[in-house]
């Protein structure tokens, strides 16, 4: 897939999410930092996603254009590309007028190659000469996250987070020592601190374990830490602005600081759920419900089926509250024939403990369902994972959910 | 250069400037015209403009990022490039909704290779490969101009008005039928309508003439009229909104409906003068004030120099005003040693009659001179070619200047 040789110098690859490249005094700040780290003899690619809210932007034109009809996906990738290609040029006049020469590329210059999947496309290989060419020379490169070029010559995007992917996949191809990820937050935290008064940062924290934390503070793309994981390249998530220690995400053992079973607590506040009431309980007949929803693109998470009574079942499942109505009303359509009835929710909340130390080890589970008894949280779905186990509760008890297993996993500050 | 293949189909081009595809609302309005057009089944190629004043607003931004330093010229043109991608996507998307299946084109897609000169690239060649390919699925093409990819696979940008040179570079490339220019002014007027109310819109203009008055109402860029003339492509200089018949530009013999020997009054009020007074009249000594000008890409345009008195000489020459202070200063340095003195004056304008049909015929500069002095103003230069005549004048004349002249050659809409 990816292919790499090793760099005579060593290479370092930082991300900068929108938020911190949001109007052109963050970008000259940003500059004149990657402009001293440069300075030290290190060759830096640096990974830009576009400009604060300026993707929101095109989206609402390209809305505008399009009438009732939704806007051709070939064109929306070219048309979101261009702004990841604003920031990348601004960025690299600001790092040479900082003093140190710079030079932008695209995606396409950058070498990414990906498939013809518009709007969510994969890298395929990364062809990374003319990169290597002017590290070569010296030049700091900001490359245009989140854009490739497929094999049709037509330019696509990464999907959601796809900057994330650019930079550590930038990081494989050239044998980086370490991605470096710079964020509005400074780091990975046990739990949602807005929540959790008593949340921590994280040191370190494994590949595993960011997989499972993904929908915490960071929102890193699910898809950039695999990528990491497979190829072992350690990533930093740090402030972008602070000068302080961030988290590192690696695939080694734990270090001291952190050797507990429960690493942290995630908490998705994006679920609903959909119960199909007394379903004939015959073979073949719950596969039926989920067919129609797959091939409308919703995913679904969850799914709990109760114990059958006299041939008859109840089946439950949950999907992202954007796609509640229209999973609603295609279950209805797929069961009207062989259901009683049909019912929904969206005020749920997902709250899992996640950590790979937990692996196979008993108790953990009865720790966390007492923890959410004493503070009256009922538990709606269970599912687990080898190294998570996630209760689906109700949305208005998410705060003193999340207060009860932080503190009952030994993970607040205090007690750190 | 550009090399061409006769379609079995006809090809008409079309190119929208800035102002008409200013917001989504008017990118809609004329995707609907062109879909009624493409609909009657002529294989169309739309070539378009960055929205409104989206080019001068990231103008604005990499200023700000360079602080004191000029933004670096690859760097802008491929910031600049997106404002161009922007319009052809969302045209696409609209085209498409109003029924009519488009694609977007990058400059690159579209295969117009250029040289190296950022910032005013020319265009070297033009590969019609996919163009021709998707032509021929019956999609209407829309492609980003101003830009193209240079040698080094970097983006490059054709300098002002460099859409109206895709589009006809393009004409020349599909053997277009004729390049239609859509545009805030409804044709090529005799002179400026805002001065002169008995402006009258030409029918047609010849190539040469065009060239001329290129600083008149339609702004073209000359480099676009010389490469229609090479070819012989015609041109259409039209309203996008209203439904009125606009100019036609072609190297054809005139009609009979303007055969006069004065087409029309070009006014250009960028202009400043400079004076540098005894100068020692030495050989050598004039072409070394310009040197120094010419290194720092400041375009000189008028030079006059007076009789030679005792062995001093007055020169005297005209620069664009936004380039003045620093081509005063530049002189005053070079000529410190051997003229007594260097004086500047930003106030003028130059007026000029333009008509092929006064070629090598007498008459005309008398004719002109008399008008200006019967409404006492004053003339400081006077410029010639072969089919033009210039008077440099005080800019506070104008409007006099351009009603006596558009009056003297029988221009006056009551004339015609």
């Amino acid at each position: 897939m990816i292919t790499s040789t090793r760099e005579t110098k060593s290479v370092i690859v930082h991300k900068y999410g929108g938020s911190s490249v949001a109007d052109a005094e963050k970008i000259a700040t940003i500059a004149r930092k990657i402009c001293d780290r440069a300075e030290t003899g290190v060759s830096m690619v640096i990974v830009v996603s576009a400009m604060g809210d300026s993707t929101d932007h095109l989206i609402e034109l390209a809305n505008a254009v399009s009438g009732d009809q939704t806007p051709l996906a070939r064109e929306l990738d070219t048309l979101l590309s261009t702004g990841e290609l604003v920031t990348s040029t601004l960025m690299a006049m600001a790092i040479t007028a900082a003093g140190h020469p710079a030079v932008s590329l695209s995606g396409q210059q950058a070498g990414i190659r990906t498939d013809t999947t518009h709007g969510s496309a994969r890298i395929a290989d990364i062809k990374a000469d003319r990169l290597r060419r002017e590290l070569g020379k010296g030049r700091v490169c900001v490359v245009a996250g989140f854009q490739g070029l497929s094999e049709n010559e037509d330019v696509t995007t990464l999907g959601r987070g796809g900057s994330d992917t650019t930079a550590v996949a930038l990081s494989v191809a050239l044998e980086a020592e370490r991605c470096e990820i710079y964020t509005d937050v400074d780091g990975i935290y046990t739990t949602d601190p807005r929540l959790v008064p008593a949340a921590r940062k994280l040191v370190e924290i494994n590949y595993d374990e960011m997989l499972e934390m993904a929908s915490l503070g960071a929102k890193m793309n699910p898809r950039s830490i695999e990528l990491a994981a497979v190829y072992d390249v350690p990533i930093l998530v740090a402030s972008a602005f602070e000068d302080v220690p961030g988290t590192l995400i690696h695939g080694g053992p734990q270090m001291m600081e952190i050797r507990r079973a429960v690493t942290g607590v995630a908490i998705d506040r994006d679920v609903a759920k959909i119960t199909v009431r007394a379903v004939e309980d015959r073979p073949g007949i719950v596969g039926q419900i989920f067919v129609p929803l797959a091939e409308a693109g919703i995913s679904v998470d969850v799914i709990v089926q109760n114990a059958s009574l006299e041939g008859l079942t109840d089946v439950t499942f949950t999907v992202p509250r954007g796609d509640f109505q229209r999973a609603l009303d295609l279950t209805k359509e797929t069961c009207a024939d062989f259901a009683q009835d049909v019912v929904g929710n969206t005020g749920l909340a997902k709250m899992s403990i996640v950590g790979t130390g937990m692996q196979n080890g008993p108790g953990y589970a009865a720790t966390m369902f007492a923890a959410l008894s004493k503070v009256n949280v009922n538990i709606e779905m269970i599912t687990t994972s080898e190294i998570r186990i996630t209760c689906v509760i109700d949305a208005r008890m998410i705060k003193e959910a999340a207060n009860a297993l932080h503190s009952a996993f030994e993970l607040d500050a205090a007690g750190g």
